[in-house]
């Protein structure tokens, strides 16, 4: 955000007309599944694919694509430009943020996931071994470019990733959207590309707007949080796909907002009804210990307290620290 | 620079003053020479010891040091301090600009090299095989601290590293500066600490003003690379130490200024006799073919020129780009 353009249309005509950018200072990274897919798309252009999965969003993957572009000759006069979902991004960004001390970047998010959440707002990065996102930048991209016709190659588990965000953004900042997910259902927004093209329009105001006022994640940006840091522990310890790691964290916060923040019971089947309708799942049964383990290397920690976000109410979610040892608690007694 | 603070005096005293550090939360990053030498400045406080030298300013300590901030449970209210030369304050400000996405950290710069130069600026990074910081950032250090006890222990060949760089400086932006260094010599500087510290203040003064006028390196800044870009493919090629490389690369760079910016012959033996009474070389033998393929990977390159520093007196320098067919024949021709 901050400079960040948003383009919305069709990729190929579009790309070429990206001012800054010429075919031959282009470099772009995607992953194998989205490049068998879209082929057609990168003619033309310097692609470099890499392996897909969060598995691969690791330094090794960094290293081979440096390797790449320094075979390549790619210099300070290059637009690196990531075509492909949160990993894709994170990986394209991270490259765009360190090599040669930074060039220009821009992406191309291919799911409802990159395009509502992980495109946005310039958090990039690799995983170091199990723990998530730890070594990164915060880096604006120079552009986001928004084409719908990658979402007809998307498969279900996808979908169902990018709506597990989406209803996060409603649960902490919008009881409108809430409610209209509410009466509506995924297979809808499936068939209703209008629909689908104003929720997502929605959601990049949702989360644009907090980026812009916390780019630096001193305040609200933490919000965005919001089941995340028990989902993250879960979601890294048990592999589950981000979407269902973070649909069971938001069960857990509305158990600990129940607990210790007075959110309401019947609220809380609200969310959890919600998160059932969209396929997602709402229990998982863990093992406390090593969840508590990863927990304790959280980024949000800080120090002797871990900043944990709650609800008031659907569409209000506080910051609330805290302290390791009640977090320990909770965890062991009520989830 | 930006916010740099800098803060001069007694390493121990002043160290535990720093506001914002608790010893608790701040990690000292620094070298086994360093180490060894100056083991009671480090009593009661993390330290890391990488080794020492550029052949380790690569990715491998890079992850190594990632380790061991995550088993020491580093989180983000933690502080980086470099204490070192160049490699030192460009690892430790790198990690810290990308571990957690950003912790703050500030240098205690332990060489002549880095006080009036590498620790300045926020340039940081590791090197990729032969490409030099060909990985890195520019972030600016919160502090910087000053403590000449460390030149104590420096050796000599460390001593005429870094007087190529205040050389350098003069050459680039300072003729009275130049003609100081002139009616000195290393000797005289090494046994009047008064005049050291004068000397220290300047250059300080000289780099700092060209990088709070252009952080990111898109005009004046660019003056400071003056004996660098064939310094640095001369470094790579041959590991010469960095001042005897770029004192070779300025002595190149007044050749080509001669050859092409009439830059007078006169001036050019002034800048070698300099460089001469300092202790530094001033001609090597090189392969000229193995040269030019790492020039062309040089981060200032901008697509087919590279911007090339020349002087046009001495104090006064200019950036000129050059075409990568002129420079081929220039080397190949003058050098």
């Amino acid at each position: 955000m901050i400079n960040t353009k948003i383009i919305k249309g069709n990729f190929g005509a579009l790309f070429a007309q990206l001012p800054y950018i010429t075919l031959k200072t282009a470099v772009i990274i995607t992953d194998e599944y989205v490049y068998a897919l879209h082929q057609q798309k990168f003619e033309g252009i310097i692609t470099i694919v890499i392996k897909a999965g969060e598995q691969h969003k690791q330094q090794a993957t960094i290293n081979d694509i440096v390797q790449q572009l320094i075979t390549l000759e790619v210099d300070r006069n290059y637009f690196i430009i990531g075509v492909g979902g949160g990993v894709v991004t994170d990986i394209a960004g991270y490259i765009a943020s360190v090599y040669m001390r930074g060039l220009q970047f821009g992406f191309v998010p291919t799911t409802i996931l990159a395009m509502v959440d992980a495109a946005i707002g310039g958090k990039n990065g690799i995983d170091i071994g199990q723990y998530k996102n730890l070594v990164g930048t915060i880096k604006q991209p120079n552009f986001l470019l928004y084409d719908y016709s990658f979402l007809q190659t998307l498969p279900q588990a996808e979908w169902i990733n990018g709506f597990a965000e989406i209803i996060k953004h409603a649960c902490i900042k919008d009881e409108a959207l809430f409610d209209w997910l509410s009466h509506q259902s995924l297979d809808f927004f499936q068939k209703n590309t209008a629909a689908l093209a104003t929720l997502i329009d929605q959601n990049i105001a949702i989360k644009s707007t907090i980026v812009i006022q916390d780019e630096f994640e001193k305040g609200d940006r933490k919000l965005l949080n919001f089941g995340h840091t028990l989902g993250h522990a879960i979601e890294n310890v048990y592999q589950l796909p981000h979407g269902h790691a973070i649909s069971i964290g938001m069960v857990m916060a509305c158990t600990i907002s129940e607990e210790i923040n007075n959110f309401s019971s019947a609220e809380k089947e609200k969310v959890i009804a919600l998160l059932q309708k969209y396929y997602l799942p709402t229990t998982f049964n863990f093992d406390k210990d090593a969840i508590w383990h990863l927990l304790k290397m959280d980024k949000k920690r800080n120090s002797q307290s871990i900043n944990f976000i709650l609800l008031n109410t659907i569409g209000q979610a506080i910051i609330k620290p805290i302290s390791l040892i009640q977090l320990q608690d909770l965890i062991q007694q009520n989830l």
